[in-house]
C-alpha cells in the first residue's frame, strides 16, 4: 500500500502515519516528492484496512499495490487448475459445453432436453430447481422434486449435472443430487453461502455478479479457496451497463483478464450475457475465440412455453448448429 | 403488457400470439399500426413471464405496462407507512437519525459511541456484529458477543438498535437482540433471507443493492411484504457508477421517486453513499432537503483505529455538528 | 507517478525503467517490497504519458499521484472564484437561479417565460437557440433568430442570458448575443469548442458529460483556463447509470467534491438530473442543501406544447413555489 | 408510441390526450385495461417529441414502439452496405484489418510502422494527426504536417488511410489527405461535425461514444445518412463501465446486434476496447468470431516510446502473430 499525504501535510502528520504503520509491524519507505509526500508500506499488508489510514489527518488517499486475492492468483499457482466432473475436465484442452433449460419445469421437459443436448454435443447438463426470481409472484422452481428429476436425467444420459444453490442450508441437499453447485450472480457476495460451498468440497460454478468487478469475483473465489476447496469454475455471465438492446453486456475482456490473473477455469454464459437467443451463437463463438474453457447455454424444447428465460433459450436444433460452429472456432484456436 | 410484432410479421404469427394470450385467460386488444402490429394484454398480467412471448415467432419485443410491485405501491396503500421502533417513529414528521460505528469492535468502543451519538441527537443506534466483507482476510465482526454488547448499549442508552443479519438461520438470533434487522446491500436479492425476514415480523431496514434499480428494491420489499410484514424501511446507500472520486454515487433522485411510488419510509446512508467523511454532512443535508425520513450515519470515536470504514466515519463532535445542520434543513422543509 | 513492477521482474527490467525515468529529467525513488518493487517518479510528471511505462517489460501498472488538473485546483487558487454576469454574482453568498425554456420556440413563448421566471425570482434567463438532438428528425432550434429573441428578452427583463454554443465557429455569434456560453454535456470533450470558448474570454457554463467523471470535467475546465479565461461555472446535470426510473442520476456527491477540489462555482441542473418535473423541486432543494452556487431549471408556460423536454419542464407557478422552497433551504445553510 | 395513463386518470384527461394526438394528424387506438388506460398512436410518430405527452395531466409514461432510426435500419435497406476504400471492401466477405500507431509522431515512425503493418497483412493504415486528449498538457498531434506524412505513407505502401477529424472546419483538409474520416468516440454526438462529414460524401469511420447506446450510435449514423452519404463504417471501441482491470469494456454483443438491426459494416477496435496489449489478440479473435467486418488495431514499433496509448499498442511482430490467429478464426466462420 502507498499512503499519499495531502499537499501541505505537516511533518508531524507524516511522522504520525509512519509510527502507526510501524506499530503494526510493517516497514516504511518514505518518499518526499515536490508536491506530495508518499509513504510506502513494505510487507504483505492485505489484512490491514486501508480505510483507517484515510481517516488520519493529512492523508489524501491510499493506493493498494498488491492484488487482494492470493490463493486465486497465478502468482500462487502458475499452472491451470482443471476441475474434473465425473471424467469431464473443465480447464483442459477441450471446451466443455454445459446446456439445458433455465428451470426444471417437469420430468418430461427435462428428460427431453437432456437427451437433445447430449445428442447435440453437450457434456454437462444444467437446470435450475431453486430459482432466484426478482418477483415473489414468479415461478420459484420445483425445489427438491426438481433435484430428483435432475438425478434421473443424469442416470439416463450420463451427463454430470450443475444446478443452483441459494442458501447455506441447501448445500448438503443440492450436493447430494448434483455434481456442481452453481452460485448465482445475485449470491456472488453471499458470504454465508460461499463458506458453506467451500466447506462442502464440492465443485462450484461461481457466477460473476452483474455489477461486480473481476477483482470481486476473484475475492469471492478466495472465500471458497480459503476452505481448501479448489474445484472452482468462474463464470462470466454479462454485467449491467447503460446499454438497453441487450439484457446484459457480455464482458468478453474478462476472459483473457481472468486467464492471465488466475489459474481457475473460466466458463462463459452467452444466454444471460445477451438475453436474446438470436445473439447467443455469435457470442458463444466469441467466447471460445477469446479463450474460455467452457460454455453455459440455455436450451428449451419449446422456448415459448418456458416458465423463465424463454427469450434467451435456444431450441435444440439451433443449439446443435451452435455446437458445430463453436467446434470450428475451437479448432481455429487450438482447442477442441 | 404490450407485445410488439416485428415489421412484416404474418397474420398467422399474430393469430398465434393472440391465441396464446387468450389461452392464459386474458383478453386481447389488437392494434394494427402502419409499421407494426401491437397486441395489448388486458388484465393483471404480472404473473406471466414476458420472456415466453419474446420467444414466439414474429415478436419483436414486449413492454410491461403495470409496475411489477403491488403491496409496496402507493396504488395499494396511499398513506405513508410509519414504522415504530420502541416509540421512535420512522416515516412520520420527525427525521430519525440512526448512528453508530460500522462494526462493534469492543464493549468500550460501542458504549462510548452509543453515549456520544445519543447526546448528539441520534435516536437509533447502529453497529454491525456480523460483517459482510469483500475479503476473507478482513475482520468479519464479533458475531454473537457483538450482539450482546449492542443489547447492553441499548439498555444503557434506551436507543433501539439496528444491526445486520446475513443469513436466514441468523434471523431468530439477531431478532432476539436487535430492534431492526438490517439487510445489507449485497443481500438485497438474497431471497432466502428476505423470506426469513418477512416471516419474522420484525422491523427490517432493507438496503438497496449497489447494483440494483429502484424497481428491484421495491420488488425485494415486496418479498417481505408478501409474508405480511409491513415494518420495512428502505435505505438508499449509493449505487455503483463509473465515478471514482467517491466510493459510491448517492442516488438522491431515489428519494422523491420512492416517496412517490411507495408508502414505505426512506432512509439515506450518506456514509456509504460518499465513502468519505468530508462529504457526509453535505449529502446528509441534501437527503433531508429531498424528503428522506431518516439518516444512517457511521460514527466512530477514533476513525483512524476503526477496523472497517474508517475513512467514512465521523468523529462524535463532527456528528454533533451535522445533527445541528440537519435540524435547520429539516425545519426549512417543514420537518423536525 | 508510481510504477509498480510485476512480481518476478528482473533487476535489469527495473534498471531499464529507472534509466528511462531519469532520462526524462526526473528523480527516482526506488522501493523494494517483499512482493513488488515500486519506482516513484519525483517531480511534476503530469506531462508524461503514463501509458509508455506500462508498455515496458516487467511493469505491472502505473498509479498517478498528482491530480492531472492544475489551474482548476484549490491547490492553485484557494479562494472561491466568483463569476459576475452583469452584476449577478455566481459563486458568492447568494444562490443564483437560472431559468427558462429548453428551447426558444417563438418570440411570444420566450418573452412570456422570461417575464414569468423573473417575477418568480430567477436572476438569469436560459433558453436554447441551437439544440443538440439525438435525432436528425427532431427540432434543432431556431438558430440565429432565436439568439435575437433572447437578446430582446434580455433587454426587456434585464436578465443576463445563458445559451448553448455547439461549434467553434458559432462562438463569436453566440458571444455577441449572450452573456454566458453554455457548453452542453455532449460537447464537454469537444476540444476545438473548449479552445474557442477559452479564447473568447466570455463566461462559460460547462456542463458535465453524462458519462464523464468529475476529474474529466475539471480537465475540460483546464482547457478553458489554459487560455486565461477564468470565468467558468461548472454544471452537474446528472450522469448515466443503470437506473431507469429517472432520465439521469443526479450526482449530488459531485457538489461537495468539486467545492473541495476546485475554486470554480458549481451549478446544479435538476431538470436534466431527474428528467421529470415531479422530482425537480426535491432535487433542487437537495442541491442547495449540499452547497451548490446556482440552479439551472427548465420552465415552460405550457410544457405539454414544448418542442423538447416537456416532461421535465415546470410551469411558472410551480417554479415560483420551488423558488420559495429553495429560499428557505438556502437560509438554513447560511446562504440566500 | 404508446401513451400509458395513470391509474385513476379521468375520462376528461384521456379525452384531452386523444384530441392532442388527433390534432397532430395521427389516428388513435384506445385500450381500456383493468388498471390502466393505454392510448396507441398510429402512424410514423418519430418526429413527435414524446416528452410533450408526458407533461400532460394524467399521463404516467410514454413508450416508443418504432425504432428512431430509419435510413440506418435493415427495414430500410436489407442487404449489407459495402464501403469501398480504393479497392479495399469493408462489409464484404473479407475481414479488413486497419492498423497503425495511435498518433503520427514523426515521418520515420509512421513510415516504419506502415511498412510493418502492410507486411503483416493490414490493408488499411491508421494514424492520428489531430488527437483529442483529456489533458491540455498532453501531446495534441502534429496537425497538418501529420496529414502530409500519412499521405506519404499512403503513396509508399498503397494502403488507404484513416485518420481522425475533430471539428467541422477540418473536414475539407482531412478529406484532402485521407481516405476515411474518423469521428472519434468523444465526438459521436458532435452534430456540427456529423453534418459536415455527411456533406463531404467521404467515407466515415464512426466510433461509438464510450457513453453511448447502440441506438444512439445508429442515430448519429442517421445524421450522416440524412445528407446522402452512405459510406459509413460503425466502430465498437468499448464502453465505460464500473470494471477497472481494463480501460473500457468491449461490448461484444454490439456486433451481432448491429448486424441484425443495420446494413452498415461494423469494425471492432480491441486496442481501445481493452486498453492493454496483452488482451488485444484475444478480443480481436472474439470480434471476428462474433461477425465483425474489420478490426482497428494500434501498432507501434516501440510502444514504450509512444506519445500516447503505448500500453495498448502492439509491436509489429505481435501484430503479425495476431493477424495469423485472426485469419484462422475468420476461416472458421466462413470469412477470410
Amino acid at each position: 500500500m502507498i499512503i499519499v499525504m495531502r499537499s501541505g501535510a505537516s511533518a508531524g502528520q507524516v511522522a504520525h502515519v509512519v509510527s502507526r504503520v510501524e506499530g503494526m509491524g510493517y516497514k516504511v519507505h518514505l518518499s518526499q516528492g515536490e508536491e506530495r509526500t508518499i509513504i510506502g508500506v513494505v510487507g504483505d499488508d492485505r489484512p490491514i484496512d486501508r480505510s483507517q489510514f484515510e481517516a488520519l489527518d493529512g492523508v489524501e488517499k491510499t493506493v493498494p499495490i498488491l492484488r487482494p486475492f492470493k490463493l486465486a492468483s497465478r502468482d500462487f499457482k502458475a499452472q491451470d487448475t482443471v476441475v474434473s466432473l465425473d471424467g469431464v475436465k473443465v480447464g483442459g484442452e477441450a471446451i466443455v459445453v454445459m446446456a439445458g433449460p433455465c428451470a426444471v419445469e417437469s420430468r418430461s421437459q427435462l428428460l427431453e432436453t437432456a437427451m437433445a443436448v447430449k445428442e447435440a454435443g453437450a457434456t454437462v447438463l444444467r437446470g435450475g430447481a431453486f430459482k432466484p426470481r426478482t418477483s415473489p409472484y414468479s415461478f420459484q422452481g420445483l425445489g427438491e422434486p426438481g433435484l430428483e428429476i435432475l438425478a434421473e436425467a443424469r442416470a439416463l444420459t450420463g451427463l454430470p449435472v450443475v444446478t443452483e444453490v441459494m442458501s447455506p442450508e441447501q448445500v448438503p441437499l443440492v450436493a447430494r443430487f448434483a455434481d456442481v453447485l452453481q452460485i448465482g450472480a445475485r449470491n456472488m457476495q453471499n458470504y454465508a453461502l460461499l463458506h458453506a460451498a467451500g466447506e462442502s468440497g464440492h465443485p462450484v460454478l461461481l457466477k460473476r455478479g452483474m455489477m461486480s468487478t473481476i477483482e470481486e469475483l476473484l475475492m469471492s473465489a478466495e472465500y471458497i479457496l480459503s476452505h481448501g476447496n479448489q474445484r472452482i469454475m468462474l463464470c462470466e455471465r454479462g454485467i449491467r451497463t447503460f446499454e438497453k438492446y441487450t439484457r446484459n453486456t457480455t464482458d468478453i475482456n474478462a476472459i483473457p483478464v481472468i486467464k492471465q490473473m488466475s489459474h481457475l477455469p473460466v466458463v462463459l454464459d452467452p444466454s444471460h450475457g445477451t438475453g436474446k437467443w438470436e445473439y447467443v451463437a455469435a457470442v458463444a463463438r466469441a467466447g471460445v475465440a477469446a479463450g474460455c474453457d467452457g460454455l453455459l447455454i440455455e436450451v428449451h424444447p419449446r422456448p415459448d412455453e418456458a416458465m423463465s428465460d424463454g427469450a434467451q433459450s435456444l431450441k435444440p436444433e439451433r443449439f446443435a448448429a451452435l455446437v458445430a460452429e463453436v467446434r470450428k472456432v475451437a479448432e481455429a484456436v487450438g482447442r477442441h
